[in-house]
């Protein structure tokens, strides 16, 4: 086995970073690395936390990783933030808010933004919270700002998604809209000490009472991150969601959905890689000049390599 | 020929709003729609509008469309809208600025929201783009909200494009982040009538300036569209940089880098479907119970299944 991989999985901060950054750029070792992890997961409970920009996330997953420390829980925290291009700037700031976890030895925190994930953020998130499950993290958030698909994609990866809502934010009918809604297992009504906080907790739970009878309801659960007020009950809550997982078909179903779209996406990854090696290879002036001048059109050009390739085995 | 085709080639409205459909949802027909369109295409001036929810852009495209059509042009427009999955709400509400050329035959209008285009937005808003160029309008715009990749994988898709900004709103920040500044080529500060419109005007001509020297320096356009001032000046540079892009090697190079991607999405779509139909052959319980008890891992299974693709040829 591999070097770094044997200590990561002996709990190297360092080493974990390292498998994190080679999964996510792709290297020629990503595979064999996930591959020889694999065994050591299915422990961690991974947990989605989403919301507006503002909503308070990143305040909120401070203080429950206090609570979940207590509990002595390892814990990884990826921090995904796709409307920043740039590592830096709003995701610099924000991550200031769990300074007070980034040199603790138990806590494992990692930025992803949109640059340097090449297979998709979706995918980044979901091999880097491999590696922390394989690598004896027990919880693992990932925070998400949730607006458009690419987030509903990446809280999907979650045994427990957690909704931020704020009263008096308009960006909420957004969210429902994106159909984060659909997929929340706790809903949190953060800032609950400012006006409209009843009314928010009356709509959602008015919202729930539509969908009809619930193996699971959601519940929806009032703090003030900055306080702490609440945190000890939405720790709870989550708590409660994972033990429902695992005593209910729910927990394997997810898993189900989880590996079949994992396998999905190594496969598309290998042949996009196939792919663009082939369309490199034939794609010259002649073909271009071809194409430009509509005297061949790009189906039938895309036809033929299709051929190529599936012919070659 | 197809009869929807040869009507849809005759400028019949209802006709092209079919074959949108079909290619879009990916119906069976619709690479055989795309080729026998293809020979058509290569007229039209293709020209994407991006800016800030609220920056003004369905009002100033009213505006648009009309100086246009005073120069006898045939207009299609694309109206792009990721972040309301649902067609409706946000959508129509914006649309119906544009209501004074709905019953317009010289004036296609079409919608598009996340759900309903399978292979992707950018992809269905590329196709359709197509489908208006061959079917004979002369200016087609692809509206979208500035903010995110997807966008701006959509407005890669322009000969033109035109980023609005509006004095006053810090959205323009994100923006600059997520890389359309770049891949602007006429800027319009929208509302000039408002405080610190000179400023704004100022500022993204010193990050011109910074850019140094270029072939094509985009022009710094100040609207009120609400009222229609500015708007001929932007009809001309809307022009003249079509003009630049046909006497140019820029606009070859945008050609080919169009019709590159074009053939690249064309393959992964067409993969993407062999690679399901496959997995979906060889995913059952057994395996599921295989990869949940981690005796085999998704890379393995993956790595099996296309040695099986790449076998069959």
């Amino acid at each position: 086995m591999n070097f770094l991989v044997r200590k990561a999985l002996d709990g190297d901060h360092r080493a974990i970073a390292r498998l994190i950054s080679l999964v996510e750029n792709e290297s020629s070792f990503a595979s064999q690395i996930m591959k020889e992890l694999y065994v050591y997961t299915g422990n961690a409970h991974i947990i989605g936390i989403t919301g507006s920009p503002g909503a308070g996330k990143s305040t909120l997953l401070d203080k429950l990783i206090s609570s979940f420390k207590k509990l002595g829980k390892k814990i990884g925290v990826i921090a995904v933030d796709p409307t920043s291009p740039f590592s830096g700037g709003a995701i610099l700031g924000d991550r200031l808010r769990m300074q007070s976890h980034a040199l603790d030895p138990d806590v494992f925190i990692r930025s992803m933004g949109t640059r340097g994930s090449l297979g998709g953020l979706s995918r980044a998130a979901y091999e880097a919270a491999m590696i922390l499950d394989a690598c004896g993290k027990d919880v693992i958030f990932i925070e998400t700002v949730g607006v458009g698909q690419s987030e509903v994609d990446i809280v999907k990866i979650a045994d427990t998604v957690c909704l931020l809502l704020v009263p008096g934010m308009g960006d909420d009918v957004q969210i429902m809209k994106a159909g984060i809604m659909e997929i929340a297992d706790v809903f949190v009504i953060n800032k609950a000490d400012r006006e409209g906080a009843d009314r928010l907790v009356a709509e959602v739970n008015v919202m729930l009472d539509l969908c009809g009878s619930m193996a699971w309801r959601p519940p929806v659960i009032e703090t003030i991150a900055e306080s702490g007020e609440g945190i000890e009950e939405l720790s709870k809550a989550l708590l409660d969601h994972k033990k429902y997982l695992s005593e209910s078909a729910e927990g394997k179903k997810r898993f189900t959905t989880r590996i079949k779209m994992e396998v999905e996406e190594i496969l598309k990854r290998e042949i996009a890689k196939i792919v663009e090696e082939k369309w490199k290879e034939c794609c010259d002036e002649d073909l271009i000049y071809a194409l430009s001048t509509r005297r061949i059109d790009p189906y039938t050009v895309a036809g033929k390599i299709l051929g190529d390739i599936f012919s070659r085995g």
